[in-house]
């Protein structure tokens, strides 16, 4: 059994985190699915999706982290090509990745009491951002 | 079809890297699987999974990594609001990811001969750990 | 259901990225399958897969990113067991990660206009590659 969802929603800009559990939580329990797992998937190559214990602190440390780890420059090939001002968005998304997959047992997710399923806007501007969420069980 | 099965392990501390391996594929073996996928999960928001090849260097040489990009700091958010030493756990963990698919072909899973999959522990202490591993498939 | 195919083709060395879009999008349009995702998977310990816009200055700014953030090093515990020189292909496959799910909605891939799926190769010589996809849905 296969079960899809899609929405879309505004992000105002770079680094911005939006806690996704709840809405996948309701999807999941719309899929009548028992037992299986939600693969979630970001929409764009200049955002992404992982976990998190998704409290103030962290929504300030992981944007901090990849603009340390992936800073803006000028010298990226894409600036040079393109200079659109995101290189490093792309860099950042491309290594968070863009999917993810929580098990589901007994129609709810698997996930630890502090282990909350996010988007992360790396862009460097607000966008229009579209999450799809597919849910396989039985 | 699908199967699923989770155990818990205990974990040493920081940086300890677990072979999960043989365990995924004894479920593949027990769901009867011959084509498909086996997704790996790691439940917390400290520990993540991944593949490796699975040899003393490269497990003294991955936690030395993530702990050089992503250090422990008293300057981060997390730890400014709830001092628990952890907050390049957090950091570590989600930038590796919790979630892993394998493929499944004629029962056996596909993976390079050095490719192994694994967990890693991320916080600063020991931890009672679950792995979830769904199996879809026919 | 589920479909699955895999392929092997070869890569010329150290940081080069592949394209998988297209390849990805006719196993999807083969399976039939109208919703469901797309699961890839990459062979080997010294390769990973994710999305970009797959453009030239990107497939030069991805690997100079991943060399930056783990450079070659004699240092590694890697290295001084078995000298192949590939410590940090070793550790940016890992942390890039192999395996990749896209969702299927009416038959197609669901991907940004500029999000291509590609393979990169981290180890620090031409290799033999398999890529294998496996598709699930209804």
């Amino acid at each position: 059994m296969v079960h899809q969802e899609q929405w879309t929603f505004e992000t105002p800009g770079h680094g911005r985190m939006t806690d996704l559990t709840a809405r996948v939580a309701e999807v999941v329990r719309r899929s009548s699915i028992q037992t299986g797992a939600a693969q979630v998937f970001a929409v764009g190559s200049t955002a992404a999706v992982s976990v998190v214990e998704f409290e103030p602190g962290l929504c300030r440390d992981v944007p901090e982290m990849l603009d340390r780890l992936m800073p803006p420059s000028r010298n990226y090939g894409h600036e040079q090509a393109w200079h659109d001002g995101n290189g490093h968005s792309h860099l950042q998304a491309t290594l968070m990745g863009p999917s993810l997959s929580v098990p589901i047992a007994k129609g709810e997710l698997i996930l630890g009491t502090w282990q909350q399923v996010f988007h992360i806007e790396c862009d460097v501007r607000g966008r229009h951002r579209t999450v799809v969420v597919t849910v396989f069980g039985e």
